[in-house]
């Protein structure tokens, strides 16, 4: 078994719980209530800010220069063309720009956000890459088996969501973390290993509390 | 008003509620379950470590060589005295240095930890003191009311807790903190204020968190 | 007098030795000796790969999404772009990829990325900008001096040189880099501007040192 | 060969050049000109406060708890302790605290102490301590050196100087950073190790640019 395969094995049962969470299969057969895939997106853009901070910093970390280049394009892609996209899908949603501007940070999307820029701004590659793989693989996973049992006729309003996250592209994305945490784990003791493992199963549970976050319209209770 | 009384107005409805909560009160009363201290007692043990990784950093970003001194002599006695402290307190309630060491962060305890310690790995002290202040002070204030209007009687098996956050050396750990921000807060344009606000705002809330945590004996969903 | 027309004002015997600079001389009338230029190049390769974390920290540490935004392409443009055209530069002049990748930090090219990258490793924005400045604006006004005072004819070896960093391209830049600072620098205290100031000069120190460097092609003593 | 025994004979040619260089024998035999020993003196106390930052770092970063209250009890030590002695000791030579406070630090001084923090605020444990432990063991090196091959006599002005280098305390300090070292060296991959190697050759460097810097008076050209 890879290591990357190991890390998802260490974590089944918290991916097992993602397929099974209402507001996946809601995605899946359509069913999902607009106003919480519409918080969902509010939130998702916040988070998407700080997402591009790891990538920075996976970038000023990085020995390798070829491990700099993709860090560098990566983060360079979702802040200057994946924001825009978000923005106009969120549009096609009628949430506007002020609207997204204006929003805060719900405690789950605090939370996780804090998770990942911490991890980033202390540690090395593997560690920004443990906390990486369960947004980048998780999107995958939901979106490829979405397109297997769910909807995805024209009339699932999700429909362009789950083409997005079972795209070659965000495929593609995918295998090249996957691979250079493969790269990166042949050099690694066991107790660095063990440790990547605790980070991609926390990882894991903030991805669990972000879909139940949106669920549940979660706010701050003070 | 002062900057800090700023900021403690700002957060004032999430204060009150903190004094409010029933774990606080049954503190006061001496009525709180054991089993939700024990485990406010666990969890506290990770968050002290966390917290002095955030001294630390107050002491490697500090520029006057005063200030540096003073953040290394908190963290230096967070982890060589007031951690052996914690210990003892905690054996007194029958928990064991081997329960302390194989507990894992609650969501809200990974939360919070997360939140002091990214932004202090990112931030310069006046950042850095705007995240401790609510832990320093709201202890504090908490201790101190409870000296008024709770169970300081031999009876109370949270005596010796009300006594340690309403002590002399508590006020000053505190006093000397406020003075900092003072200081610094001098110089501060109103758009850094703005940011400091609303970094005291959240930390305040992820304290209720906390106290909410241990009442409710979180633990993760999946 | 802008708040960057006073930081060039501060360290104004700096540049002007610069100017004086019997390599920057050599490369106005073109009598460098091309074994000094070869030495500057293959130091300045391993000085743009750190030179890009600075803009991914810059990136990473940016509160307004815009400037984020401006950071990630810089450092995406540096390098998957402006690194490859180094590399062709590099090859009119017999220096091959291998060479480039086997060369080790000569003292000052240690000394200043390592400047650079410890103040953008624990700074913002405005640190940041102050010891990339000297950087980007010094180059586009040596460049712009050459334009008039050197020799821009084809008999000049280093013509290519003194037109890249007098473009349009090189000054647009530069004015995105001063314009940015300006920004920030009013909301700044004079406590912080003297800070910036001094970071400035350092910068503008190691400029100097980077260009003694090559032509003394310095080498570690021991 | 142990793990230190390896990186010390990697840099050998460099801690001989020290045992030769004129600084250090001149605080052996007593010859040295009391200027120069009174240059290195303020430009040490610039160097202590950087080099406390480290260990703050060592402090904020390790895992283990027992090596976190190892790294905040030296930070505390030398900055609420060992600086008061050095400021003594300066004061002995005619330097008051006014030109300790007053002095800017050297290129070399600059340099090694950018380089310390910049490599501490981006790595983990054993980048740390690889680049602290050419001053410790090196310092003990030439302390315990000189107590063989120098003047321990009253007649020498710096006697108190090698005392210090060569005391019990000073072993045992070098003693622990080593046996960390052996303990972290055990996990980690020849990648790792060769990057440690060359951390631990750049501050052997470093040093010697240190005594060298002092032996000269150095200043900025510019």
């Amino acid at each position: 078994m890879s290591f990357t395969e190991s890390l998802r094995e260490h974590a089944d049962s918290i991916w097992s719980a993602w397929h099974e969470h209402p507001f996946i299969r809601g995605i899946g057969d359509g069913s999902l209530e607009e106003a919480k895939f519409k918080y969902w997106l509010r939130q998702d853009y916040l988070y998407l800010i700080d997402y591009s901070r790891v990538f920075a910093y996976g970038g000023a970390r990085a020995q390798k220069l070829e491990v700099m280049q993709k860090f560098a394009g990566l983060m360079d892609g979702i802040l200057n063309t994946e924001m825009e996209l978000h923005r106009q899908y969120a549009k096609e949603f009628g949430i506007e720009l002020e609207d997204l501007e204006r929003e805060e940070k719900s405690p789950s999307c605090q939370a996780y956000t804090d998770f990942l820029v911490r991890t980033a701004s202390e540690g090395s590659v593997p560690e920004i890459l443990a906390v990486l793989l369960p947004c980048l693989w998780g999107f995958l996973e939901i979106g490829e088996r979405l397109v297997e049992t769910g909807d995805t006729s024209e009339e699932n309003l999700y429909r362009d969501w789950i083409e997005m996250y079972s795209s070659d592209d965000f495929r593609q994305l995918t295998d090249w973390a996957r691979e250079l945490m493969e790269d990166y784990a042949e050099d690694l003791s066991d107790r660095r290993r063990q440790r990547l493992k605790e980070l991609f199963v926390i990882s894991s549970r903030f991805e669990y509390k972000f879909w139940d976050m949106a669920e549940n319209l979660e706010e701050w209770e003070v």
